[in-house]
């Protein structure tokens, strides 16, 4: 048997995650029982929730208990199967854990249709954070064309696709993103209209209403705090915000507060959190309209790949300290 | 012709309203042209939204100019009309301003259907205060049977057609209100499964938790600020948040900052604001709606009566520092 390599959470975040919080081990790989496969990680997607998942847990994920694997979702192929349906070689999506070879229950595996894009594909613009994008907007949105939209961490896993669909409904979009390269890229691969660099803003509001002159129709939030507040100004009538992620309070000493919650009651705005998760029965929906955007060329992700899986720890604080550029992964095997 | 008595608007306030903001005067009623009529006023409502005239404005509503006569609506009887369709004793209701003998085009008035309800029913359980808690919990609440309800400043004019809406549309309705008495009305005449005294807490999301173990499906607030920030801490999955009113930032040095919508997201919750303007085509449907309900008797509202047009002034201010017990409104004439 192969040896599973592993990354047990050892200690929980109070501000950013990283390396301290897991130990490495190397256990040998666990042949797999009647309806279980044994399988090769191949990709490790690293995201924002699993911050949460490290800490207090969401609605839909408890807390990982200190001293189990880490939990995440990544791509793996099938080495040994013991499951009808399933053979060696299949590729498969599931949340395996932060392991080189896990062994699991065949019905926690979706195999992943490899004609509706390649395994990259699949673990950046078919992934989760893609469909994230895709219900945001859309269902929890209620994007329009002609649209003032205003996405920030434009150029993450998350904001590069609502950019992008955005831009695709043709709608304004404006980008906030954290230095010129971002932001370059933000215009020029993804088509943003306006870009706001806010780290190089002393006015993160006046930057809001120069790159929205017209306002916002809908604000795509992936960070919280000040630049929600800020964003909160500049809504224009019937806005729509959508609580993504708040990555900007992770590691905030103390909670941001939001004093402009007026602006929204006073143009009969709408602010909506979400999870995903919530939209397991249609990732279907989402995938099919992504991959066919995939195929005519208007929609793309650039992924950020560490190599190897002992680099978890480190790209789970990269992508807390906004060093990524582009869909953070980390590839475990080729 | 009568004498019309006005207040006119002098100051813009930076708090709370009052008597300091006007002047009176008194000048001879006009003779109405063609196409206008000449109108007694009756009742005048007081309500939260005229804070908001007499500064900044809203977004169907612009600042009252300094030197007019203060906006407000309310109920007059026809003295003499130049309109087809408006006779003499004609009962309507309009923007009348704060006078006693506006004269006014017949495009501007409602003639109000006193088979519905009386007078008192139209400045109050018919009239707008109540068509606001009609479409906040229904349309932007979405208002569900067993839906855990908690109502603020449950005492007030949409306050208490609120917890009355929610109760009979077989929910579980919590009100926060200011006082012993007040809390007491809400309980015993508005039908509340349990109210929390909000100036008797020294921990307000404690007192949240135990007055609704359960947490809490729908959030109509009336007055923003920590209250809010409580409320949000105590949200059930798919919860609503509808922000009506703020009337705690009114008069606050600086706006609170809202710490708690990483809950909202959380919970895949919902935030929205509203302004009763924007159903005006549909004001027919809430008053046979709440019509039916006055006759069978399930819903009551208490109004709080000044006497007199001069009145009016210490009115705003009572009803910005939580003085009033009940939907306030100045009789000017009988």
């Amino acid at each position: 048997m192969p040896t599973n390599q592993r990354w047990l959470l050892t200690a929980r975040p109070v501000d950013i995650p990283g390396p301290q919080h897991f130990v490495a081990d190397a256990v040998p790989a666990r042949a797999p029982h009647a309806g279980e496969a044994l399988l090769e990680t191949l990709y490790l997607s690293i995201d924002p929730a699993m911050r949460s998942w490290m800490s207090a847990g969401t609605l839909y994920q408890q807390a990982i208990p200190l001293g189990e694997v880490m939990r995440g979702g990544g791509i793996a192929r099938v080495l040994e199967s013991r499951a009808e349906g399933l053979a060696a070689g299949d590729v498969v999506q599931a949340r395996l854990g932060w392991q080189s070879h896990p062994t699991l229950a065949a019905r926690y595996l979706q195999k992943i249709d490899l004609g509706l894009g390649t395994i990259e594909d699949w673990i950046g613009p078919l992934g989760l954070s893609a469909v994230t994008a895709y219900f945001g907007l859309r269902d929890i949105g209620a994007l329009r064309p002609n649209d003032r939209v205003l996405v920030s961490a434009a150029a993450g896993g998350v904001g590069q696709v609502a950019v992008q669909i955005a831009r695709i409904e043709a709608c304004r979009v404006a980008a906030i993103a954290g230095g010129a390269e971002k932001c370059a890229y933000a215009r020029d691969a993804l088509g943003a209209h306006a870009t706001i660099d806010y780290k190089a803003e002393a006015d993160l509001s006046a930057a809001i209403a120069r790159a929205c002159p017209d306002g916002i129709d809908l604000y795509f939030d992936n960070v919280g705090g000040a630049t929600l507040d800020a964003a909160l100004e500049h809504l224009r009538e019937n806005a729509r915000v959508v609580l993504c992620g708040r990555i900007s309070q992770t590691a905030a000493a103390e909670p941001y507060g939001i004093r402009n919650l007026g602006k929204l009651a006073a143009v009969h705005g709408r602010m909506q959190g979400f999870l995903v998760f919530g939209y397991h029965a249609r990732y279907d929906e989402a995938r099919t309209w992504l991959a066919a955007r995939l195929r005519d060329g208007s929609l793309r992700q650039r992924l950020h790949v560490l190599e190897g899986l002992a680099q978890a720890p480190l790209g789970l604080r990269m992508l807390f300290r906004g060093e990524n550029m582009g869909k953070l992964v980390v590839r475990v095997a080729s």
